[in-house]
């Protein structure tokens, strides 16, 4: 696509287009008075629109009177509309930052289409403003070109992967926002509904069951760039509403899916300027576990988990020894550069360990001087010197790193290292450069949920399970796998997917299993029961965060700066979609729609 | 686009694309079982996918016994995987109204994918089921050709529009969905917010105060086609949520938008496989209420409205004579082809009239018979021979002819005359094939709102005044014309558009002459009126109703029919997003809300 726009509006030339080849072209910008400066007698001033800068010079020789008192008196963000000639600056004019810097259009008319009063803040990239007055002023904000650059690669990501769907046969079907509440985990908005008092709808958290019934309605491919909604709190990667890439295909086997979407991935990531090599790597859960602590791991750097279960198994330090005694493991991190930190530096890294739900934290440090790797902590007396050099092996430690510890049970272990690792890579500035994905498979069917004493699905209950676990779904849940499959970039999960259940006993066993009693079952999941009962066919889909995809590839830390209205805990103006106060009139309304 | 699609799936060829250059190809199909029989001890089976049919056969000679068991047992819309050979299926076998008529596949291996229940209801076009019964098995009714045919019309037209918009340096931006109250009209869905309690999202009735916005915020060119809410009863062209292809440009004036949609519209048309003329008549609004009655004509077919006031001024008919002494105005259609209906027939369409506003309404018949155009009417003895002349004349009298005569103020004669012309084109079948658009331009600015005793806008507050008529909005509101333009096709609003006001003070004095006092001015528009004070730039765009588009592309009835899940007012199946029943737990949480 282009930016540069000149037909069918009053401008027949972009701020961002013109070159030396253009000189002597007579020509019409519009745009925003973004840096004017009087000099020399003449009038000076950068006009600004979305695709970049052109240096106007008003001569008061060349204008109009009339024109020169308006140009005298410019302020930043005046909307303008300006006609003038082409020139060359000269040489000792050029300014190589500016893709126009060896042009400038000598105006010949000077057209205010609108004054503007003092910006609340400079209209340029990398401002230090707080959020707050950011998104008071959003549509200001958005004025950056780095705002604009944001929508536009966001604008890019989607239409290419519409292109690629579109390619492969899908067709993209719109399905109901004012929908109902499904089992997806998340709090609902509730939406009261007027004909009908004490009836509601439920924004979708996902399309997953409207989905399916397409599939089961012979659309055999379909996606939808879908709106999603959970009534979660704020963070800097979730948004409460959110966007998501939805993708459903009919008589297809799990590697089909991912085969399939790998095409997708590659023209989507050449259309955003990303290279990456494909096909993309295709990581068991258990391994993604056990090597780096959790399900979205990111493989841009090393500092892998080491197991060492077995290494200190009734050795002399008995957190470890009796870790070890009672079934959970043992696990260090080797955080490379970082033996040399002091003690004190080390220890408050305990906090990150502690947050993450582990007792304590043990450590070796190994500075650039020691040699001999004798090491430095208050647990090497214990653990004996054949169990610190296996640990030393395992680890592959050499002078300058420092070894993390934990000993805890299987989830707790992965959880604190995989935190420990993901902020020593920050501390310790390793480089993350570019872009890696893979596939995480193989997920777990059932987790045991603590709280709620009974089974939970690690994916969703709509997940195919092989043929060869489906004895176990009564008799060893936590055994059963399922046909499931994360898409992982950057340490982030950017989506996650899975080929569903298409046969009705099949649903109702793991309904069951998932504590639905037989009575519920046709209330709640009736109509997806008798949608399988009518010869709905294999299916299995994904789903794609598009606001995380796009924050990863922008290179952005937070998804409000990829989306133009975000909302912000903080914000109280409407253009952040902050809720407003009710009147009497809606608040009655809503009351009446309650009872 | 191609519907045949047999990379990454369970099949290596569609049902829809085999012929006879495919003869002796070994092919997998899946589909569902859509008509079986027995025959000479063969099972014939015509299987189903979106993409067409293709005779199975399978013959016990050639299947393992286990195969052609299953096979002998197959009920309508199991799902089936089906491997055999593509044969000729013999001169005389040929089915002609089959696309692969030629051709059959004799099977090798049946494989059941999914059984089925029987169907409520047969899988194939124009069927009669009743919509309730429809509605509730929705994922049934989609597997019907038609309307996987309507799903992907809509795909296409939504596709097309994207491409067409892409290429003239538009970029897609996605609005919030929680959003404010905005000043629209109809009655807004609300969200109550949990971490606010007393405070609301209402759901968009159009994202115009956003599309607004990002023209402030340097855009410059925005679209999304976007899902806008409106808490209205049903009708067969309007549903509750809705969707809407939303554009915004800047720096442009009123021709700007209606030439470059008339491009979009003529490659979103071709896509669609329509022809039509470009570029596209300009009717003024006045022109179109003189002429037709309403501002969006079905202008594909004549029956126009005919003037008479002048003509009936002082005549001996009361009913005309005070009603053009009255100010009012007297007007009539010629409904050719209606003149022999039989008295009886001809009143009773005096209850089109009454439901549009009429007290009453005269008539004139010419029957074929009737050479000498005496007509047959109980007025023609008041009106006189010389202004019965006259009328014949202004309305082109022939034998067979019926005029039908409205004699009120403007606006309700228009109205009646404008539902009489629609249901005499309907009653006398007059041909009304393929599709007209044109613009309607001009509208007034504000109407006179009788019930609520103050102005209001014709089409919104935001819409932009031509200069010329600024000093009539304190002076002659009713005066004042505006930069607005409705896109209407075969006698819907497809669309409709204007310039906005890009100048604060304009602004606040458009709102001022629409009721909203100035202390409400900061609370309800201050974000508007900050952003209009900081540099916007003239803008302009237009909104068009998907559903709508596709709905007369498709040569359909009801929007429903274009939608994969409507909200029905019958229906109570999740499945058509009808609201479900409030449980304890959200009634509770909704309270706590609202508090």
């Amino acid at each position: 696509m282009t930016d540069y726009i000149n037909e069918f509006c009053m401008h027949d030339a972009t701020c961002g287009e013109l070159r030396k080849s253009d000189v002597g072209r007579e020509v019409t910008l519009c745009g925003w008075a973004w840096h004017n400066r009087d000099h020399g007698g003449l009038i000076f001033c950068d006009l600004r629109d979305r695709t970049g800068y052109t240096q106007v010079v008003v001569d008061p020789d060349c204008v109009p009177e009339e024109d020169f008192h308006k140009a005298e008196h410019l302020g930043r963000e005046y909307a303008l509309q300006i006609t003038g000639t082409v020139r060359d600056r000269g040489a000792d004019a050029v300014n190589p930052n500016m893709a126009t810097g060896e042009i400038e259009v000598l105006a010949s008319k000077v057209n205010v289409l609108n004054e503007s009063v003092t910006p609340p803040f400079s209209i340029e990239d990398g401002i230090e403003t707080d959020e707050t007055t950011r998104m008071k002023w959003r549509y200001m904000d958005l004025r950056r070109p780095e705002m604009y650059q944001s929508l536009r690669l966001r604008h890019t990501v989607a239409q290419a992967m519409r292109a690629a769907l579109n390619e492969r046969g899908f067709i993209e079907v719109e399905t109901p926002i004012l929908a109902n509440s499904t089992p997806e985990g998340a709090r609902d908005y509730l939406v009261p509904s007027r004909p009908n008092p004490g009836k509601f709808y439920a924004l979708p958290q996902s399309p997953q069951q409207f989905k399916q019934m397409l599939m089961v309605g012979g659309v055999e491919r379909y996606y939808q760039i879908a709106r999603c909604f959970r009534d979660e709190d704020l963070r800097a990667d979730r948004q409460p509403e959110f966007t998501q890439v939805d993708i459903e295909m009919s008589f297809v086997q799990e590697t089909d899916v991912m085969d399939l979407m790998e095409g997708v991935f590659k023209e989507v990531l050449a259309a955003a300027g990303v290279q990456h090599e494909f096909p993309l790597q295709r990581m068991p859960w258990k391994e993604a576990m056990d090597r780096f602590g959790c399900d979205r791991p990111d493989v841009r750097f090393g500092m892998e988990l080491v197991e060492l279960t077995d290494i200190v198994r009734g050795c002399g330090f008995g957190v470890f020894s009796k870790a070890v005694e009672a079934g959970n493991v043992v696990k260090c991190i080797n955080a490379k550069g970082a033996g040399n930190w002091s003690r004190g530096d080390i220890e408050k890294l305990a906090d990150v360990a502690a947050a993450n739900g582990a007792k304590g934290m043990a450590w070796i440090a190994y500075t650039d001087a020691d040699a001999e790797l004798a090491g430095k902590s208050p647990i090497i007396k214990f653990l004996g010197d054949e169990v610190h050099g296996a640990i030393k092996q395992a680890a592959g430690v050499e002078p300058g790193d420092l070894l993390l510890f934990a000993a805890d049970t299987y989830d707790t272990a992965s959880a604190v290292l995989s935190a420990l690792r993901l902020h020593m890579a920050e501390a310790l500035n390793i480089p993350r450069e570019g872009h890696a994905l893979l596939w995480v498979v193989d997920f777990p069917m059932f987790k045991y949920d603590e709280e709620e004493k009974k089974y939970a699905a690690e994916h969703h209950p709509f997940t195919m399970i092989p043929e060869a676990d489906w004895d176990k779904i009564e008799t060893d849940p936590l055994a059963c796998s399922s046909y499931s499959y994360d898409i992982v970039m950057d340490g982030f999960e950017m989506g996650g997917g899975s080929i569903r259940i298409h046969n009705a006993e099949l649903q109702k066993r793991v309904l069951r299993r998932l504590g639905v009693e037989d009575e519920q079952m046709e209330e709640k999941f009736g109509h997806l029961i008798h949608a399988l009962e009518l010869g709905a066919p294999p299916h299995g889909g994904i789903a794609l965060g598009l606001d995380r995809l796009v924050m990863l590839l922008a290179g952005k830390q937070s998804i409000r700066d990829v989306i133009a209205f975000p909302k912000t805990s903080s914000a109280s103006d409407p253009m952040t979609g902050a809720p407003n106060a009710v009147t009497g009139r809606q608040l009655k309304e809503v009351s009446l729609r309650l009872l």
